[in-house]
């Protein structure tokens, strides 16, 4: 099993309109056929800590098989697609894979 | 549903076995009530990318059902049995909460 999180900080001056886009087009992630589970949110009402960092926009993490697997996720279309559509919405991208 | 990420970053000097314990100890956390998923990990051998963090040792990824889940899982008598035995094992830990 391998998780692939990415978290995306959008550009301060989106719209809303923008922002419900961008929401949209990462939930549209989970049709691709490598995605087992798909988990997409924004930072939780938990009790801030120090050690928690709530500075991003969107969360996303994407369960697949393996490391095939994410490679498949990387070049579907419909990935590919999201990434053209909304490259210029975030100002910071930062990913972790972990198996 | 609310994705609890925890990257682990431990200390150089830790033994093979106490790495090996403390991996334990995280899978140990599935056992808690709250917990409805949990993946544990440690980078992966995707292709490298500037927009991937793979400087940590150990990664945690829980899903719980909301903020309530998330409450009952950090007071649960296993995770603060993992804290107390090996929070001297990390040089640095980063979470996300995302809902």
């Amino acid at each position: 099993m391998l998780v692939h999180t990415v978290y995306f900080w959008l550009k301060p001056e989106l719209t809303a309109a923008q922002r419900a886009d961008f929401r949209k087009g990462v939930e549209s992630l989970g049709g691709i056929k490598a995605v087992q589970q798909l988990f997409v949110g924004t930072p939780a009402k938990t009790v801030k800590r120090p050690i928690i960092d709530d500075s991003y926009s969107v969360a996303l993490t994407v369960v697949v098989k393996d490391v095939a697997g994410h490679d498949a996720y990387q070049i579907d279309p419909i990935h590919l697609a999201f990434v053209e559509r909304f490259k210029t919405f975030w100002s910071k991208v930062q990913i972790y894979d972990a198996e």
